[in-house]
């Protein structure tokens, strides 16, 4: 969808105008009460379930969440995946051509943060003739986006659903946020962000941003039980390489999903992402203050954490639901024990997933249950 | 001290000749029982305590624990602290010259582990008439060496002082070390190794090194506790710069710890310690039982860890202090509740250092006390 109104955002800067590549699941119902909005984090789009017809592989990132009869349920709610400004993945990015110079925005696109993506969400929502949300859901950086909907729209949602999640980041979060800049930007393929004109890509940092981000997302103890001090090719060798090669499994795994990466993603959006990941903070406006930034919410929340997460643990989901609690808000709050790390909200995981299911079906009765069933729905489209 | 015999090491490959430097403190006694070494980590040296005439900012690496009065007394114990093979600071390393070309090692120097560093300080002790060290300690990666010469000279220490160190990496620690040679490797600076010859050197993978590794030596509470979210210039601008340059503190600080870092560190170096921290695992040899590893030691054992440690946590001294149990070994362990993480080992902490006091005393009264006060001590120079 194309907003030819340009959007100001917090930086001071504007965009003159923008396009959001958005996907839709199900149906909207008559009076537009079924509609939940699904955020993204770092490196994933809009694509949030299901395949396409002439891409069998490319399967959504929440395909397990999302789908009907899934614990999203498409047969009965109305699904939006739309993919954030600065991605590389459809939505105005760094890649695309600044109206003002007639060449990519490069390095110069505008610094974007979780509630510039929101407000340009409910531009989309506006468009999409939904008033209010069912719920408004992600995990990790989508989980904040979820969290600014409910602090900058309080009314326009019913339910905010955020799953390992944080009302900001860490000393630590950050350090390793700044540790793959500094490998993106100074890859001498960077060229000042500008690599698109000189037909070249910084993969070597990408690569190494993303080694380092895949290390926080598994958990020690799953890297343990995985791969622990497996060797590579012991049957081979039976023995140490004695080199700079791959000796280590772990070292297999992390530089295929390093290289992988650097193959499709675009350096300057992972820049953009880890610095509205850093920016992040609701609290900062209010003196620190996170219930007082929470004051204001109308919408009950669900959130959710896993034990062994240790880039968004389980203790900054608790300072969530404490907020929360002292502003009375009605909350469900899941501590899930399960050894994936970050990386378990998107795994299956049984307790995990009927938990949000049994969410999701509460909210559907509170909309009224079969009552809702869009009988006489009308396709997203015809909103657009 | 130059060896004019060949080094052959773990890998096959050999060291025609080597030097090592060494620093020692305090006087040999007549029986040459008082000697200490000190076994040093990543970026330290033989330069364990006090400081040059001429270099009076140049202080020991371990300074709080080694001198005179100090908990390991140099008033009573003769201290020796060598810098291990591949090092940079004088050692025989990869800036040095190849006898084979003529030309500096550079990745051409042969991958040493920690057994061979064990084995070459081996050389250095029968050189200066020691026939076993009343002890031999290390923190971290110098830790390892402590294990390691219990293990291969079982008779040639009386003590053996590990802190805060580990009998493997984990899968998760070679990661990190993955990441940061990948950045080291990637550098166009880095020119396979052979930058020397370029008079360049590859600063951008060395500086993301160290931001990586530096990530990993405090903690997560420690760093929330220094740097928290505190923006660099908050005074000035009381905003966020909506750029990729520095916002917070915590990136201030890292990069220029990474900056000053990539300064005056090896590249070579750099990747050879990595492998050896990574290749370290004496139950290996053992089908992974760390017992069987350490059965034919003979040395008394102090360990000790640091709560906060999450690099090498005190879960993996207590697998060390377990095997050794199991072979009914004596051992003393501290478990030392302290907030600065990995880097505890070198900071004051009296609890620490008092333990480590107390230890050395007792090392000293098996020694016969005042008995072995060196008066008719030689100094180390007539045995070189």
């Amino acid at each position: 969808m194309h907003f030819p109104q340009p959007l100001r955002l917090q930086s001071g800067a504007s965009l003159h105008d923008y396009h959001l590549m958005y996907e839709t699941y199900g149906t909207l119902n008559a009076d537009q009460s079924n509609a939940v909005l699904v955020c993204h984090a770092l490196n994933a789009s809009h694509h949030v379930a299901g395949r396409y017809a002439d891409q069998p592989k490319n399967v959504g990132w929440w395909d397990n969440m999302v789908g009907p009869g899934k614990p999203l349920d498409t047969d009965k709610f109305f699904v939006i995946g739309v993919n954030n400004l600065g991605s590389c993945f459809g939505s105005t990015g760094p890649m695309h051509t600044n109206p003002a110079t007639g060449k990519p925005y490069g390095a110069a696109f505008p610094v974007v943060t979780v509630e510039d993506w929101v407000a340009a969400q409910a531009r989309l929502a506006d468009q999409l003739g939904i008033r209010q949300f069912a719920a408004v859901m992600g995990g990790s950086l989508g989980g904040m986006q979820a969290l600014a909907w409910s602090i900058m729209y309080p009314d326009r949602l019913r339910h905010c659903v955020v799953i390992a999640s944080t009302a900001k980041l860490s000393a630590q979060n950050i350090a390793f946020n700044d540790v793959a800049r500094q490998a993106i930007l100074s890859d001498p393929d960077y060229r000042g962000g500008d690599f698109y004109a000189f037909g070249v890509v910084p993969k070597n940092g990408l690569r190494v941003a993303r080694m380092v981000g895949h290390i926080t997302y598994l958990s020690n103890d799953d890297m343990a039980e995985k791969f622990g001090r497996k060797l590579r090719d012991a049957a081979e060798t039976g023995d140490y390489k004695f080199g700079f090669g791959i000796d280590f499994e772990i070292e297999s795994y992390l530089r295929y999903q390093g290289d992988k990466f650097s193959e499709y993603f675009d350096a300057n959006t992972y820049l953009l992402i880890t610095k509205a990941l850093d920016y992040f903070d609701p609290a900062r406006a209010h003196g620190g203050d996170l219930a007082l930034a929470l004051a204001n919410t109308q919408a009950k929340f669900f959130l959710a954490s896993f034990s062994t997460d240790w880039r968004f643990s389980p203790e900054r989901s608790r300072e969530i639901v404490q907020a929360l609690v002292s502003n009375r808000r009605q909350v469900t709050y899941a501590e899930i024990d399960a050894p994936h790390g970050h990386d378990a909200f998107l795994l299956e995981d049984a307790r995990y997933m009927n938990m949000v299911r049994a969410y999701y079906e509460q909210v559907w009765n509170e909309l009224g249950g079969a009552g809702s069933t869009p009988t006489q729905a009308v396709r997203s489209k015809e909103y657009a």
